[in-house]
């Protein structure tokens, strides 16, 4: 089959591999319909992130599960299935704590599993799931073609936005401001609007994001950044700031551009992969009050409430993905998010 | 009238000062009943926080108003009051968003007010209280004597334990981890077992403590620290740690150790003053979903809700005072704290 192998930086290629096989009785091997690029998919093709050597890459996918080990109950071969960006046994003490990221036995794709066994990249032609009873979720019937884009977003971008905005403790009223307009940030507007924020501020440069999270619930557009973006956050309420902010970048600069947009006691959810590892500021957080949590978001246990809204229409988050390439262009589909010509990419094998 | 002075290094004196008198409308002179030590008092007697010239000391409270402004309208001359570590007008968005100790026009005793007038330490014999009638809450009589030490705690040490639970979100059935068990770690267990936590493991290694901590509601002692104490905690809750870590220390150690007492997606509530500014480990809360919040704890707002338990005797946080001295001794009740003689010393002018 093919599937994508980054070398190095800005140089992903499709490449001929061996077909994925059962490893284990627990295993599925899913066919792709579906997958993308993600944000963090870019580190490394940036170089931001060393590639010491060529490895499969990609993490999202929606597809038809072909075949299933002997141990597979749940999952049925020809199942439309929805696979998070990560595989867990969802039976485990952190997975039943509602964060299956830290499954006692799960892992990520395009790594070995805790088998040894390789699992295929996301960004492929067939993708060998471990744990698939756990970690796929299977759509009621087969969906239409316009409702892909909405299913892909739940194995990660909407999941997280979802995750960022249950982090701050977004609730009916609550006041939020989100931190970064890419496909997260944009899912975390959306996540805030559906439960309920009184007031979402997006903070975006770009005019087809802010048209977007507009679309998706934001009230308010705040387009300066540091510390006059901060101004501005505060003017907006009570001259305090914000009860909830969503951090979806990642950057040591967006995490301080949060801390400071949230107002005292107020509260951080972020969900940006740490670049660099920034430390967060001890005592600025104790004399402030503002509390941050959040990480890994756990899609998978978020996908039992979202999925009946996507599948009802009720809430769309597949309108993220502006650009659409078949498999074969992949490279193309980096070079667009790179250079910020789409927000979202979806990649049909 | 006499009030304490640090002059440096485990150097505190009872010395004349001038009497207290009102500055502005709003402010009520108190006649101090009870006071007390502060572990945070002792970073500067200990020389970790280096004192630069010889200034008045205390932040807590109990006392009988002596004299109100012409502005102060619930506040009466005759009322005992407790008074929070700081002032605070009560009104503001930041107290009525529940986080006083971010008032606008509060600050703390033994400072400078909004108006730029001295406000006394809490260590002497009276003291000018700014906003009083946001600062001070009466109680409905004059309590009985056993029940000062109950009320004491109120102004910082209860209120700042119950502030780690909440921080942590201790709710009924929580699992929680206390470090720290000087008074205010002892309050926090009290605050987790009121709150209806199922299981609550004070780490202490002091037979005193651990007494009492068993008293307030503690099920389980550890007595180990470091690895061991991870170790320990991990073992006593499904090998993955707790629900909620109560951090009451500031160091960073102990901060360490409740990061990695708590479970994946677990909630660290801290209070501890940290101490030489440790930096939170972005990475590692990011790729185990663990959370943190608290700080300067707005034990104003949560006057109210404890106060009535307090004087019912429901619960009786006034156990942490082992020593009661006069305030003619306060050198001697620095050292007793210091030297880990006594948990909390209360010193009665």
């Amino acid at each position: 089959m093919r599937a994508t192998v980054i070398y190095g930086e800005r140089d992903v290629r499709l490449e001929d591999v061996a077909d994925p096989v059962l490893v284990t009785g627990r295993d599925a091997i899913v066919r792709v319909v579906a997958a993308c690029v993600c944000g963090s998919d870019l580190w490394p093709y940036r170089g931001v992130v060393p590639v010491r050597q060529p490895r499969r890459i990609g993490h999202e996918f929606v597809g038809v599960v072909e075949e299933v080990g002997d141990q597979v109950e749940k999952i049925r071969v020809g199942d439309f299935v929805i696979a998070p960006f990560y595989d867990c046994d969802f039976t485990c003490v952190n997975c039943r704590n509602g964060f299956s990221t830290s499954c006692l036995h799960g892992g990520a794709w395009g790594a070995n599993d805790e088998d040894g066994a390789f699992t295929d990249g996301a960004q492929g032609e067939r993708v060998r799931v471990p744990h698939a009873d756990g970690s796929l979720v299977a759509t009621p019937s087969h969906p239409s073609d316009e409702l892909v884009p909405g299913l892909l977003t739940l194995a990660d971008v909407m999941g997280t936005g979802h995750h960022a905005a249950v982090s701050a403790g977004v609730t009916s009223g609550s006041t939020v401001v989100v931190v970064g307009d890419g496909a997260v940030g944009l899912c975390a507007v959306l996540a805030a609007h559906r439960l309920g924020a009184s007031r979402i501020v997006a903070m975006s440069r770009h005019e087809d994001r802010q048209a977007l999270a507009r679309a998706f619930g934001a009230t308010d557009i705040i387009a300066e950044r540091g510390d006059d973006g901060v101004e501005r956050v505060k003017e907006m309420f009570e001259g305090v700031g914000a009860d909830c902010v969503l951090e979806c970048v990642g950057t040591k600069e967006s995490m301080d551009q949060a801390l400071r947009s949230a107002r005292p006691g107020g509260m951080v959810g972020y969900v940006g992969v740490p670049n660099g590892g920034p430390e967060l500021p001890m005592r600025q957080l104790f004399n402030t009050n503002v509390g941050v949590r959040g990480g890994m978001a756990p899609v998978r246990n978020y996908i039992d409430e979202l999925l009946p809204e996507v599948l009802s229409g009720a809430i769309d988050p597949g309108r993220v993905f502006d650009l659409e390439l078949p498999l074969a262009e992949v490279a193309e589909a980096y070079a667009a998010m790179d250079e910020r010509r789409a927000i979202k990419v979806l990649l049909r094998p």
